[in-house]
């Protein structure tokens, strides 16, 4: 890498030719791939805004002044001319770097960020902090298409607009969302590129911003010329940039949703190389709701912005047909519609990701619960992991069964998730949410139905495990390495996590003098602690298991589960402590 | 009332003429008033809508064409027309309606609706259903252009667009939110008032939207021509009627803040007939903030829509000046924002509403906790209330306590909350969100400031009461009753929701064999059950006293205290029956 060898800040690309900077634009691609293609990442949004960050890097003067990625899918070259190109060039550094932006990687990143639609309004605190001070510096917020359509970025453009200084919005238009683009919003950016951003409708300018346009965004000179003019600029400015999403890589920009993210792939013949094994609820799930769909023309499939992460790829969003609706990056409006598809007498399945039903909490309790409408939601990417940290999946326990009305199961098994979604869907009393569980556990008997009582799957005495979703078999191994201490423990699916089985809860007095419950997410608000209080006044003894409130950042799975003593030694060897 | 005595429902107002019809709006205006002045509510909203409302019903055939109220702060009239009069005219009716649209009163209400911006949403998702199913009828979400600026409402406005048949979006444009309008998209309003609908660049057209302009929404000649013109349109349209907040009441049409939402008033003088006594965070809150806006540049107060409920009045508005930053209703944005203005190292403090401050989990966990900066967040109307369904105020504690990196902080006296705000904006370390307890205690005494631990205020043995936030006074009450048995009770002052302090709680067992806990809040992910895990697996009894996990709509206070046992003889007559 004859530039990037030597690029350590932006400051080491400031004397470079425009030519120089065309080939530091094919190393950040070269750069950008072998990342990817070793331990998978953001590969078309990051291709398609080389050269815009190439030139926001040659003209802006980063940290003074500031740079905000919005969901940072596209912050790869970013990160490269910011002195982390190891953590693209070379194996080991991989690890060391994230796929987000993160302050404490670099002085050049202000947020870590990993939800979309957030640049906008975060770039307008930095910019009024600016302002009350006194200091004169660029505010700079890099937005994509499709972070645009969510309610956060929609209210941050509102109010960047009537902000009366210095706001530069980047909107990256490659035409896409994470998938296709959805809403009419995208009208109106169409609209613009075709007519060169001349069109005298334009929401930009309707709404108070100054507004450019520039028809290629892939053209380094262009684009510095753009990013000078509207340098310092005293009024808010949305400099509208068209981009080819993939841009250099012939795969990524052919196939443009599957290289939106990948798993590790081959470069030359861009075959993933890295498949996860066996069955999986991406799978499953789509193909039940497809028969389903078939089967009643009143079940409709909604899903916003993100169906590859829950398997709803083209081709099963096209057997859905009208009955799918994607409402693009737009979680909130996803919840709301869902409720009232119910109310107009439709059975929705919004299909969601943990981090991302975060979005809606309101919705779920406003729109949804209080309305008491038969919805239903899978919640799909749940759990303790090793996630990054803007993405774990394991708040969503305490965030949604802790609002009324809410049917919140965790089933544990393949028969038991199929037979919940069908029971959820066909009932028509309360809005009902499944936590699809981390990994498919065939159990080859039919799921008891009475989703509202617990199962008791081992009975024993002494020491009950309610071993909650996913953690079954962590419930039915801690049971194991209690035999081999001599108690034969009770081991309890429960199923249900909104509200307690009380009269099973209270029969487990009479033979058990410890519970210990096992949960896949954070204890704090969680199912342990409502059973720790349903035995307050007893001489019950409880044991809570589950993660600790922290955030936690790509930490292995193993590493977190030893932390929280999630393991069946420990777990045993704190309940025989007690004995 | 010569005519609303014959209207039960809107098929008794389709055979007036429009002369009689202005009766009927003068009617409707009165009978507004009669509620408004009696029992409080909505004035200056429902006042402007009552021909738009009287030409909705006169024009389209509710409830088979389905009319979705946004916030229903304008909804009053049409109550009055479909069957709900005596909610307004009749002073033992009052309390049987609402102030809100809700459909176990009546088949014309679809939703229960009370938080902002969702109406475009819901009514996707009818129209949504209504097409799947093979229906005819039209949707109609009624919005006013304070609702607009809400994330949600734009998600829904931009899937509207896009949706292909017949969803029509009545924009009732009355210059205002609840208090001035803020953001750019009124930018356009604007220019499209002042040119009557014809300007060319129009957001509504932009996104795709059909678009109607009517100048005077105030006259029913005029809105019952441009519905029946929308009238089983076949693709989304948008008719942006211009009305007058207050309309018909000179006290309302001038001051329209002022009269958006009123206590009980003097119909003739306009004076307000009920005035809540004593000092209150209202005034407190403000006072302190101007003061130390006047010392220290940096600080900045944020709100989003709702200046005047923490008691944010345009005098008070105006002496924090710049340092002053209403961002319309946009609640998400107003927690990024403030998030990166502490970022961009300025101290804001963003006042909000627990019930609104549900609208921001994601914000509080992406965009502040994540990135741990040391912005401060004011939750005012928390705790258990005999509010309406839609604005209670008692989830604040399981949605804020159990996001990591937030410090929590519910003080129980007026030293106590101000010593706690004065820590919070000038500490570095966390964000920190503090609980305004829901009356104003003066101790006399000043705070003892380690706020990361518990503070004992009565010593004694065998029970411990943590008596949280605005719940103190009931531990005092309780251990006094307790004394009367005998129990000379401690009583402790957590102060802290968001972590234990487990040295305190370690330190009790050696003297207590009962710990009770008193939060006001729902039990459900709060408070009590983090201190019912930690004693677990120890012979400490634990009895958790809350909410329990319910939607209340209107229930008094006494009565709702008498259900969780909230009462010194009752919890002290649970403690002596585990003793």
């Amino acid at each position: 890498m004859a530039y990037l060898d030597n690029i350590h800040s932006p400051q080491d690309i400031k004397n470079l030719t425009t030519a120089e900077l065309e080939n530091v634009a094919a190393e950040v691609r070269a750069a950008v791939l072998n990342r990817d293609s070793k331990v998978g990442g953001h590969v078309g949004p990051n291709l398609g805004i080389v050269e815009t960050v190439i030139a926001l890097h040659y003209v802006f003067d980063s940290p003074k002044d500031k740079i905000v990625f919005d969901v940072s899918h596209q912050c790869y070259p970013h990160k490269i001319l910011t002195g982390r190109q190891n953590g693209f060039l070379d194996d080991a550094g991989m690890i060391a770097i994230s796929g987000y932006t993160n302050p404490a990687e670099s002085e050049h990143d202000h947020f870590v960020v990993g939800h979309t639609s957030t640049s906008v309004s975060l770039a307008c605190g930095l910019a009024k902090a600016r302002d009350l001070q006194g200091q004169k510096h660029n505010v700079i917020a890099v937005i994509g298409d499709g972070s645009l359509s969510g309610g956060e970025a929609l209210e941050g453009f509102s109010n960047a607009a009537v902000l009366g200084s210095n706001i530069i919005i980047i909107l990256n238009d490659n035409e896409m969302s994470i998938a296709e683009n959805h809403g009419g919003l995208y009208n109106n950016l169409r609209l613009l590129r075709q007519t060169n951003g001349t069109a005298e409708n334009n929401m930009f300018k309707a709404w108070g911003f100054d507004y450019r346009y520039v028809a290629d965004g892939n053209s380094l000179s262009d684009m510095i010329a753009a990013l000078k003019e509207v340098k310092d600029c005293r009024k808010p400015t949305v400099l509208h940039v068209h981009t080819l999403k993939g841009k250099g890589y012939a795969p990524a920009e052919e196939a443009k949703e599957r290289w939106h993210w990948s798993l590790p792939f081959d470069i030359n013949s861009g075959e993933v190389t890295f498949k996860p094994e066996g069955e999986s609820y991406n799978d499953i799930i789509p193909e039940y709701l497809i028969e389903k769909v078939a089967e009643d023309n009143k079940v409709v499939v909604v899903n916003a912005g993100t169906p590859g992460a829950v398997g709803l790829t083209p081709e099963k969003r096209r057997k859905l047909g009208k009955n799918f609706v994607d409402v693009g990056i737009a979680e909130e409006h996803a919840v709301a519609m869902s409720s009232a598809l119910a109310k107009g007498g439709c059975k929705p399945v919004y299909c969601v990701w943990s981090s991302f039903v975060q979005r809606t909490y309101d919705q779920l309790s406003q729109d949804l619960a209080i309305n008491n409408n038969p919805a239903v939601i899978l919640v799909f990417g749940n759990g303790i992991s090793a996630g990054d940290v803007t993405h774990l999946g394991c708040f969503d326990i305490p965030l949604i069964s802790n609002i009324p009305n809410i049917v919140y199961l965790a089933p544990a098994t393949k028969e038991e998730t199929l037979a919940m979604l069908e029971w959820g869907i066909e009932q028509t009393g309360h809005p009902v949410v499944i936590r699809v569980p981390s990994s498919v556990v065939v159990d080859g008997k039919p799921a008891d139905t009475d989703f509202a009582s617990y199962q008791a799957v081992r009975k024993g005495e002494q020491v009950a495990i309610l071993a909650l979703g996913s953690f079954l078999k962590l419930g039915l191994q801690t049971a194991d390495k209690l035999k081999e201490n001599g108690i034969e423990a009770t081991v309890i699916n429960p199923r249900i996590v909104s509200v307690l089985d009380e009269k099973l809860l209270h029969e487990l007095k009479q033979k058990h003098e410890i519970v210990v419950t096992l949960e896949d997410g954070v204890l704090d608000g969680g199912f342990g602690e409502k059973v720790a209080r349903f035995y307050g006044a007893d001489n019950m003894k409880v044991l809570n298991y589950g993660a600790k409130k922290e955030f936690t950042d790509r930490v292995p799975l193993d590493k977190l589960y030893r932390r929280y003593r999630l393991m069946p030694d420990l777990i045993a060897e704190d309940v025989l402590k007690i004995k």
